[in-house]
C-alpha cells in the first residue's frame, strides 16, 4: 500500500471521498429508474422495441426525471471539486480534527442535499445543505492556498 | 519522478486514466464539429458574422449535437468518478492482476460506449457498456472501503 | 505534510489547480445570483413563498442564466480533466519550467474564457481561450503517455 495511506487524515479523506462518489454514481441508476417508471427517454434506440405509435410519446422530458438530473448535475459541480480540493488539502497535512470535521460536514450535507432535492423538501433545506457543502470546499481551498502558494 | 510512479499498478492506472480522460476531452471538439456541420449554435456571438436573417435560424438545438452532448455528459458522470475512485483504489495497494483487469474492462467499456452512443447502435449495446463501466466503479469503491474505512 | 508537497512542481500544480477549482465553484453562486436577479428558477419549492399567480411565471429559463450554466458546464468539461491530467503529469516529474508554463497558460486561458463567456465578448475570444486550455490538457496527456505507458 502507498505510504500516503498510512496517514490517518488520508484514510479519513479516502473513506469520505469514496462515500460521496458512490452517492454521485448512484444518481445514474436512479435516473434510469425514473426514465423507465415515468416512460420518458432521450434516445430513439431506447424505445425501438415499443410499438410505433408509442415511441414518439416516450421521447419526452418528465419533471421527475429532470429533477434527478439536476441533482446529479449539482453533485458533479460540488462533489467532484470536493474530492479534488480535499485531496490537495489532505496532502498539505492539516490537523486530523479539522480535516475530519470538514469531511464529515461535507458528507452529511450532501446526503441531506440529495434527499432534499429528490423528495423536494421545502426550502431552505436544499439551499442550506448546498451552502454548507460549498462552504467546506471554499474553506479547504483557502487552507491549501494559505499553506502552498507558488504561482 | 514521484516514488508512487515506481509502482506498477500506478503506472497501469496512469495510462488508463489518461486514455479515458483524452477520450472525454475529445467530446469537446466533436461537439464543435457537429455544431458547425449541422449549423446549430448556442451563443449569439458565435453566429455574429452570419447574415442577419440566418442568425436566428442557427441559434437552435439539433438532434445530432444533443446526442454528442449527452454522451459527453455521461462521460463526466462516469469517467471522472472512475479516475477519482481508481486513484484511491490504486493507493490501497491492490494486486496488479485485479487492478489491471478493472482498468482494462473500464477503458474498453467506455470506448465501446462512446461508439454506441454517437453512432446510435441498437440497444442493449450502450446500456451494457454503461453498466460494465459502472460495475467497475462500484467494485473499486467497495474494495477501497473494505481496505480503508475511517469515518 | 506529505512528501510529495516538498516538490516544487507539485506546489505550483497545487496552487493553480486550487485557483481554477475555486473559479469553477464560484459559477454556482453566480448562477444563483442570476436566478434571483432575473427571476428564473428551476424548482417549484424555490418559488413556494411567492404569490400563486407569480409562481408559474418564475419557473422558466432565462438567457443570462443559461449562459452562466453553459460556462459552468464548460468548466466541468475542461477544468476537472486539467486537474486530473495535471496531477498525473506532475507525478511523472516534468521540468519545473515546462510544468509552470502549462499551468500558467491554463489558468490564464480559463480566467479569460469565463470573462469572454459571461460578458459575451465577440468571438474568437472565447474560442481561442477554450482552445488554449484544451491544448494544454492534450499536451500534458501526451507527456504522461510518453513517460508512462503500461496498458
Amino acid at each position: 500500500m502507498a505510504a500516503v495511506m498510512e496517514d490517518e487524515v488520508f484514510k479519513v479523506f479516502t473513506t469520505h471521498a469514496t462515500v460521496v462518489l458512490v452517492k454521485l454514481l448512484l444518481m445514474g441508476p436512479l435516473t434510469a429508474f425514473y426514465r423507465f417508471s415515468r416512460g420518458a427517454f432521450a434516445n430513439e434506440e431506447d424505445v425501438a422495441l415499443k410499438p410505433a405509435e408509442e415511441r414518439k410519446k416516450m421521447l419526452r422530458t418528465h419533471p421527475d426525471v429532470e429533477r434527478v438530473r439536476r441533482c446529479h448535475q449539482n453533485d458533479l459541480e460540488t462533489v467532484v471539486p470536493f474530492v479534488l480540493v480535499g485531496l490537495l488539502y489532505t496532502l498539505t497535512g492539516p490537523e486530523l480534527s479539522s480535516a475530519q470535521l470538514c469531511f464529515r460536514l461535507f458528507t452529511g450535507a450532501r446526503l441531506f442535499h440529495t434527499v432534499s432535492y429528490v423528495v423536494a423538501l421545502p426550502q431552505p433545506c436544499r439551499a442550506l445543505s448546498w451552502m454548507l457543502g460549498m462552504g467546506v470546499n471554499f474553506f479547504m481551498a483557502y487552507r491549501v492556498l494559505q499553506t502552498v502558494l507558488v504561482l
